[in-house]
């Protein structure tokens, strides 16, 4: 139990702040257990600072403990990467009670927030006050800034406004010897020595800890425009992405290929939801564009018109409808929101988040679907994800007929294999937007470049020499 | 003279690129003098490679023979971070001879390119394929791409594109103990363990040798568009500023403001320069602006017409010229880019590269101007810079009357001190685009956050323990 722990961190943050197991008035379950209840570890105990003095008060007096500590946002991660071991050995520190908007300046475009304020919250701030925070992501409504930053969280908005990491401009952080660095810049241009920002964002939570950020904000767009095209094969798609980074520039805000398999399941399992050209047999792949205009929903209207006549024309589209109306734009995106809640009423899937080069994208599909096919008879491929940014969600279905749990238990690691196997050989990377947490840690040191994978190991031993912060996520335990 | 080392070197790369200043022949004043001519060092011997390969061989040679490596890309830096040192002991490792563009792939919107490659040459070889590289600055004809992201290069379009970092996708880099790190990904979204890449960009070759890098393309814009605007103060031009974000959206790709000193200067030395306005002594500040339109010549008048119509209406802007063709284009940015020349014909003058956030610039510049006036009677300020970002190249010319020499003697140390004491008080940063090199090392101390400081040493540490990359630049020798 360490009592003289629990006692200097209930010094720290105040005693109603420090949750320990033995009370039994209180349950842990919401720290102890990972987002998609793969997962439920043991805590010591729960802190949940207040400031950042706090943060680094709990780290100093955790190191001096030689207790390793778990740093968590909104737990929405779906790497488990968040939660304790199940050794009972470590504190998990919750950052949710710093939550505050420090600053907005709009002169800048920038927003300065603390580590534990829910994503939603930051994109709301930005909105009142003219601006756009561009950060979209399923758990928005959850998950903190402070995680977004620790896991470079991805979402739907890459293809303009790239990943958290793009986001980004000043960090403050707390570091493993529990001294802070004031980092929060609002700078677009410092050239005075190392990155230290990017070395922290990204890296789970191994490697310091994150305590507020400056983000960059962008003018709200005058309109946004959603449409559906129904594309003949990935190689139209990929060429229709061209065609549209050509046509709307920076405007084009979303690009995301849907297969029929995967909206096939929306229909099935939603029928409420009304899936563009899903009864016409020969329309393979799905594909949802958002164009950001700066100007008026007329002219984006007029530059969608352009955009779609140019791609009949070629060929690349087939068939296509652009939202009259905002509610009718929702429509069109909850269907692709819904294709992973579709999937898990379909039953037990293998979710992979991969990301390959754009242009590989359409024979790196064409040969492990064969691959799969030809392997394990009856699998069935839910392909969707963002093609603007080269990220699919790459899952596989159990077979319609037999037990879909034997089939995971017999198959999972197989499938897994086959894929990372051909991500490697395809240029692109096991893990797109979800990150490794303690889930794919063991798997990396098999995709991962060995003198990366050593230049890792180094910079942790270097920053956290005690290997206090979020052990064995990312890096698993070195070889002895 | 290390007979042994200079034999294994003439080996790797084969004694035509093994250049040592004991040969008549030889002039190594091209590898062993900076930009601008503040020193010039001597080297142990200059070694070519023409591969990655060979580079590997160079590092582990040098480190066998305890002899530091100071990499050189085109040698155009300006703070003095690849010449060497004059002890005759360093080599020099210049990248030119690598130089292959070794993979343009429009789909993907990437280019391949080693770091000895030209900028102008990639720019060059984006625009033949039809796309845009937009990393742009006044030294694109020398330059490399490998300096480029050693030191993290800005240009002219950051406000749009971002720096060199940015720009990055992957790389391919050389460690400090002579492996290559094979990360040349052409991936948007890939979060499998720490940022190697930003660790290496920006670290001036004192981490490790980038060999080759993957950056990002863009589509061509359809048309490009430039404005001059007369503006009554600097709180206008940041409004004008918001108002160019807003109207014109990512088609912001340029926006400088030039004080009124500074374009006296080039209209006195470069007479048949047409600075727009000069003769109305009532207007303190030129603001060139440039708005790439994905769509159309036409559109980008149409939109910059309203973007200035708005600025006359809200007072920001007192009289504005849009150029009615690409030559008269030019001849705006040229006046931009004549600056730093009009500055040498006027006399010696004290430089900086300070970045502030864009809100506060107004104030830090009155504050520091009365107080330069206050403490230096008849110093004049050559105010200019990418406003867009947050840099002024904000400049300290010797007083019209006396001897500018003995004015920098005397005065140059504590004009530094009193603007970087200013830049630190309204949260700027000392180097914006140029870096730290061994010209800032020793000043980077007294500015740098103390912890960021300390881990920028461990970091050191860690991948460079013998100290034999770029060693004293950006981080001077530790206290003894």
């Amino acid at each position: 139990m360490n009592p003289l722990l629990i006692h200097t961190l209930r010094q720290a943050v105040g005693p109603a702040h420090v949750l320990t197991p033995d009370d039994p008035d209180t349950d842990l379950v919401a720290w102890e257990q990972d987002w998609r209840r793969r997962a439920r570890g043991r805590a010591l105990a729960v802190v949940r600072p207040a400031s950042t003095a706090e943060v680094a008060a709990v780290v100093k007096a955790c190191a001096a403990a030689n207790v390793s500590i778990v740093p968590q946002g909104g737990n929405t991660g779906l790497v488990v990467g968040s939660v304790p071991d199940d050794s009972g050995t470590q504190v998990v520190l919750s950052l949710t009670r710093m939550q505050a908007i420090r600053a907005l300046d709009g002169d800048n475009l920038t927003i300065t927030v603390e580590a534990g304020c829910v994503l939603q919250t930051v994109q709301e701030a930005a909105d009142r006050a003219g601006f756009l925070f561009p950060l979209s992501l399923a758990a928005e409504g959850s998950c903190t800034l402070g995680g977004n930053l620790a896991t470079n969280a991805g979402g739907t908005q890459v293809v303009r406004y790239g990943n958290a990491r793009e986001l980004c401009l000043g960090l403050e952080v707390v570091t493993a010897q529990g001294e802070v660095w004031h980092g929060l810049s609002g700078l677009r241009k410092d050239n005075t020595g190392y990155d230290l920002r990017d070395l922290f964002i990204g890296s789970e939570g191994t490697l310091g800890i994150i305590t507020a950020a400056t983000m960059k904000l962008y003018p709200r767009p005058a309109a946004q425009l959603t449409a559906w095209a129904a594309v003949p094969n990935l190689e139209a798609a990929v060429a229709l992405l061209g065609l549209a980074h050509g046509h709307l520039g920076a405007g084009l805000t979303g690009f995301e290929v849907m297969g029929r398999f995967a909206l096939g399941l929306v229909a099935r399992h939603m029928p409420q939801l009304r899936v563009p050209f899903i009864d016409q047999a020969d329309i393979p792949y799905g594909v949802l564009l958002e164009n950001s205009d700066s100007e008026s929903e007329a002219h984006a209207r007029a530059q969608f018109e352009r955009l779609l006549e140019t791609a009949f024309e070629q060929g690349l589209v087939s068939d296509a409808v652009v939202a009259e109306n905002l509610q009718q734009a929702h429509g069109l995106w909850h269907i692709r929101e819904s294709i992973p809640l579709a999937q898990a009423e379909e039953g037990l899937n293998i979710k992979h988040d991969i990301s390959l080069p754009v242009s590989r994208i359409p024979a790196f599909c064409a040969d492990t679907d064969a691959l799969l096919a030809r392997e394990i008879p009856g699998v069935r491929l839910v392909n969707f994800g963002h093609l603007g940014d080269g990220n699919l969600h790459y899952n596989v279905q159990a077979p319609a007929e037999g037990d879909p749990k034997a089939f995971l238990a017999e198959h999972e690691t197989r499938v897994n294999h086959l894929v990372f196997d051909q991500v490697l050989q395809f240029g692109g990377s096991i893990s797109a937007e979800h990150g490794i947490g303690s889930l794919k840690a063991a798997t990396l040191p098999h995709y991962k470049d060995p003198v990366a994978l050593a230049l890792m190991r180094t910079l942790k031993q270097a920053l956290d020499p005690h290997n206090l912060l979020n052990p064995g996520r990312v890096l698993s335990a070195p070889p002895p």
